[in-house]
Order: structure tokens, then sequence, then C-alpha cells
């Protein structure tokens, strides 16, 4: 029995993770489980899965959760100090970090720092805190084991090879529901249109980033760090049908591709039984099916995002922390229906350019950049208010 | 400095083993060179690299090669036995087994249980007798390295994977030049239209059994052998563009695909350097540029070479060995213009069909099935001669 934590339960990834979890019953056992404010969601999740702790990110929150399900014998905590209480519970030996942007980071660490293995799906903490991270996580000898479908892919492809053969990582992208849509509309774009991803369904943040290009530029940020690959070898290209999730480039000429189902759970179930794999419940791809795969380089005049990523881990020190947070808050601005959707990359541009690098080995000075980045971006939003 | 003795050097393998040889002149040397009858090549061969011993098929082309080269000190041997010699050739720790169709049998299985790895460009010698040649390379703990592309991509591929996670072998075929071309039309196509291959350049044997494809259904029986997978676990997708090299499935619903260009050298520096991995003097394939994948099933009807493979490996023991001898003969038939090109795999099913099965742990057994369903394929071929 492999005992797991999941912050961020109620999610896509963790209600994922939870489905996977429920395919192995002998195999899995549930110890934590963090929210955010669906006390609802949660109470049906501690219900059937009776972990040991929980947390919810508000007081109000617990109040509803405590109202739904029976919490006697478990040990309720709420905010980050709550997340931090599951992160760390005794006993979990992995923990499965699904929790949504820069939220995680503090939790995520102290699940490292306490011995356990970490199943990332919230890439924004490593692209906040790579550098401490990837050194707490070497110095306890723990795993850092990516869910999502570009990351575990690389994993695969990767695995077990001397880091000197490899010559290039190729994230697939699926170019998100823009692609193909002219620049002088883009100003024009809907939340409900951006919401609309081609081939994956997911939380509303990375589906945003998806539309952006954002989501891949933070990926080649988070494959720098769980790859060790300088960020002028991670390249993306375009692929529309999300088939080959991502692949390596070795320098004796060869190429490995992972693909499959664009199904989160295939993903999740490769970080929770690696380095074993074991047969999915679910149907495998048709390879004796017609099928047709299409690669094309993504457009860097529509979408800023990846030169930014680059640029960022260029300067690197605390530029990526800022990259992320001032991406945040504009995505949250774009969807209250703020600023336009151009705005998103023109107040991530803005803010990486203004962005004075400090050196990243501190957790301090990262949050101190997440803040202080916040803040601009918040007043940057403000000044791109659409009228309404 | 890894030394090194090529069976089938004046080849298309051969050749260009001697140019990946020749790229690493301070890694590799040559000790042994066999040739067929290509006196004149080798010679030039035999100039340039200097090996210790050297073979030809006849006497009248040693006398050639004399003729054309200074021989003294290197040991010169003719047919069978002097392939042998160079196979088993005292320091050489690799031998590339490039020799075309059974006659390599005898010598590459010297060279296994002399002790050497073997790079296995010569898939007939696992058709005939994969259950000998693996029975005695696991006794000896040697390796058989696959070149050709479709199997150094599974080698790849599969790199340090339990067998157990394996769900199947997904082998790409090219379709060869008839992949749409009517079926009525089959009986009519000439040796030329056989012998434009529309991806690869090979030899003249293996481009016909490409346009059969029949050398998907050797490889089939190859892979059987060398990754230990049951046949009814190996399937064939056809894929055009020949830049996925084969494909594993996974039991989790992961896929690995090996992809890259088309180009012999990658395979056969792969199989040169393994397991380490050295940078190509060849150019990267360009990921970044457009690119367009297909996948479609293979037509069973117009070709049946894929079905008798199959049903050779059910059947097991010699029947696989009588397949390939059937088939050597009638391709020759077929570029003799003796028989039509719909007359190779009549004569392959008849074959198959007649065989007798015996067990095939003995070489005997298996020389035995293959001389004697040559000579029964070889009237097939006088009784379906076309007139002239």
């Amino acid at each position: 029995m492999k005992a797991i934590s999941i912050l961020g339960s109620t999610g896509s990834i963790g209600t994922n993770t939870l489905a996977v979890i429920d395919a192995f019953p002998d195999s899995f056992k549930v110890v934590g489980l963090s929210a955010g404010n669906d006390a609802r969601a949660l109470a049906a999740q501690v219900a059937k899965f009776r972990p040991r702790v929980v947390s919810v990110a508000t007081e109000e929150a617990m109040k509803t959760l405590a109202s739904l399900v029976d919490l006697s014998g478990i040990e309720a905590g709420v905010g980050v100090s709550g997340m931090t209480t599951v992160a760390t519970a005794p006993g979990a030996e992995l923990v499965v970090a699904a929790a949504v942007g820069a939220v995680g980071l503090v939790p995520t660490l102290a699940a490292i720092q306490a011995g356990k293995d970490v199943a990332l799906a919230n890439k924004e903490t490593l692209v906040i805190a790579g550098e401490i991270m990837t050194r707490e996580q070497r110095a306890r000898g723990t795993k850092i084991l990516p869910i999502d479908s570009e990351h575990c892919a690389l994993h695969q492809c990767l695995a077990s090879r001397d880091l000197g053969s490899v010559a290039k990582l190729w994230l697939t992208a699926s170019g998100g529901p823009f692609r193909t849509r002219p620049a002088g509309t883009f100003a024009a774009i809907t939340v409900l249109e951006a919401l609309n991803h081609p081939t994956w369904r997911m939380g509303r943040k990375i589906t945003i980033d998806s539309a952006t290009l954002m989501n891949k530029a933070l990926e080649i940020i988070e494959a720098h760090w769980l790859f060790g690959i300088p960020g002028e070898r991670i390249d993306v290209v375009v692929h529309p049908q999300s088939v080959v999730h991502s692949m390596v480039e070795f320098v004796d000429g060869t190429m490995l591709a992972q693909l499959g189902r664009t199904d989160m759970r295939i993903p999740i179930q490769y970080a929770l039984t690696h380095p074993e794999a074991w047969p999915t419940p679910l149907e495998p791809m048709d390879m004796g099916a017609a099928l047709s795969l299409t690669f094309e380089p993504p457009d860097h005049e529509r979408f800023l995002s990846l030169g930014l990523a680059k640029e960022a881990l260029r300067r690197g020190g605390t530029t990526p922390a800022a990259l992320n947070a001032a991406n945040e808050v504009a995505v949250q601005a774009f969807l209250d229906g703020e600023i336009r959707f151009t705005g998103i990359t023109e107040v991530v541009r803005d803010a990486v350019k203004a962005h004075e690098t400090l050196d990243a080995s501190t957790l301090e000075a990262v949050l101190d950049a997440d803040r202080s980045t916040r803040e601009q971006a918040r007043e940057a939003c403000v000044a791109l208010r659409r009228p309404s």
C-alpha cells in the first residue's frame, strides 16, 4: 500500500488522481486531502477515502465541510498551514502537488523537506523556486515526478539515459484554440473562446495559459529544472493532435517520442506507480487505425510567451518567479473581464522587462519577487482595464 | 579501440558500417572483412582499412582480389569457411553480420559461440535459427544488437524496461512502392518498379522484400527472437514517411516511438557504440520544420506476407526457416525474370502450407528445412515460369 496525500484534491488533477487510486484500491491509500473552497466536493472525497488529514483554504470552507461530513478522527487545517500539514502528514510516501499557482510552493517544499516523493502537477512551484526545490530534493534523495503529459513524456524518454547523450528536449504544444486565428483579432478574444481548449479538458488557469502558450513557456522552465537541460536546448513544436506528448533528441541522431491518449490518468498513474508500470484500466490508443500527426513551428509573433520564458531562464535568478507572478495576476484579470486577452502577455512582458533579477536561492527571495511582481502586475492590469 | 569484423562489407550495410567506422578513426579498428563477389570494392576497403582477415565467396573472386591489392600479412579465406574465419577472428569484439540471406547463418553463429557481440543486419539468420542463436547468445552472455531501423528503434524504446510492462511491439512499414497500387495490376509489376523503394536506399533482396512486405514479415519473426515477445503481440502499421522507425506500447497506456532520419548510419552507429551514444556527424532531423506523419493499417488482401509470418511463428519450429528459404528462392527467381511479382508470395505461401514443422533446436534441423524448402521452391518457380 502506497500512502498518498493530495494538494488540490478537488481540481482536475486531484479528481483524476483519486480515480487512479480508486482503480487500485489494494495498492494505494489516501492519507491527506487538501482543497481550496470547494467544500462540497471535498466532503464527498473525505466520506469515500477517509484520509487522516484534511485542509481547505478558509475557515468558512472548513465550516461548510464540517457540516457536510463527519470529521471525527480527522485532523483539519486551514490555509497554507493546513496544506502544509497535509503535505507533511506522517506516513504519506508520495505527495501529489496539484494546487494551482504559487500557493502550492510552501507546502510542496515542506513535503520534499519531510523526505517525501512529490508528483508535481503544480508547475508554477518549479518555475518560481526550481533552484530551491531541486537542491532540497537532491539533498534528501527524494523524487520529483512530473504529472503533466509533456514532462511525463520527457521523463519516460529520458529514463536511464545519460544526460550527456541528450541534444535537445522538444515539448509538443497543441497550439491552443487560437493556433490559426489571425493576429489582428487577438484583442477581441473572449473568456469563453479562450476556455475552449481543442484537445485537453483542464482547469481554468491552465486552459488560459494554453491559449497564450504561457503554459508551454512555464513548461520550458519546468523542464529545465526537472531534467537539468539549459533553456537554449529546450524547444517547442506545435502538434495540434496532442498524440505525441513530447520528444527527446539524442546526440547520436535518434529521437524518442512518447505518445498516447490525451487522458491525464495516464501520466498520473505513471507518477504514482514509478518505477513500475501497471496495466491501465483505460482502453489503449488504437495504433491500428488511420492516424495523421502534424508538426509545425510555433508562431513567435502571435505568441510572445515562449520567447519570454527563454529570456527569463537566460536572466535566471528571480526572473522566472516574476514571470509566473505577473502571469497569474494577468490571467485572473482576464478571467474577471478586466483586461483583454492580449493584455495577459503584455503584462507579463512588461513585468519581466522591469524585474530586477536577484539571487533565487532562498524562499524569502523568491517569495519577495513573487509578491512585488504581483503588486506591479495588478497595477498594470488596472492601467490596461477595458472600458466597461 | 573497439575491434570489428564485417560480414558483407561491400553491401549497403557493410559500406555504411565502414563510413561510421571512418568517422571515428580513434575509436574503431577493422579486424576482418568478408564480401561476396565484388572483389574490386573489397580491394579498396582492404587497402584503406588493412584488416587482418579477409574472405570472398569464390576462388575466382579471391584471385581478382589478390591481383588488385597487396594481401601480404592478411589471412585470406573463401566461402562459408572464409566467412567463419572472419567472424571468429581473434581480437574482434563485435561482428557486424550484414551478409544477405541464409548464407550468413553458420558464420554468425560461430561468432556468437566465439563469445563475440553481434550487430545483426542479416535478419534471415534469426528467422531461420532464432532459437539456436538466442540460446547460444544467452549461454555466453554476449549481445545481439539489431542493425535495422525498426529493431534499433524497438531496442532503444525497450532499453532497461521490464518485458512484463510491454503490451505490444508496433513495427512501422513504409508500405513499399506498391502501397496504393490496385491489386489487379500486381501481376504486371516489373523488376524495375519493385526496386524503386520510396524512402530507403538498400540492397536488391531487401528492396524486393520491402515491395512484398515480406521484409516486414521477416522483421516480425526477428522481433520475436530479439525481444522475446510472442508473435500475436507484434503488429505492423504502415507509415509511408518512414520517420517513426517503430514503437512500443506499454501496459500502462504509454507508448514510445523512435524517430529520425532515414539514414542507416544512425542505427549502425547505435549498434557499434551501444550502450553509449556518440554524437553523430550527420545533420539532425529538423523537428522545427513542418512535418506530417501518417499511419494506416496494412492491407492484408494485397500483402499476404504479414499473415504468413504470424502463421509461421504460431506453428514454430522449422516453419520460419521454410518461409525464409522459399522467399529467398522466389525473390531471386523474380529478379531473374523467371516469375511474376505475385509469384513470390504464392511460392512462400505454398511452401509454408506444405512444410512439415520439425523441432528447430539444432543447426542440422534448420539447415535441412532450409535445403529441402529451397528445392521445392525452385520447382515451384519453374512451374510458375512466365512465358518468355
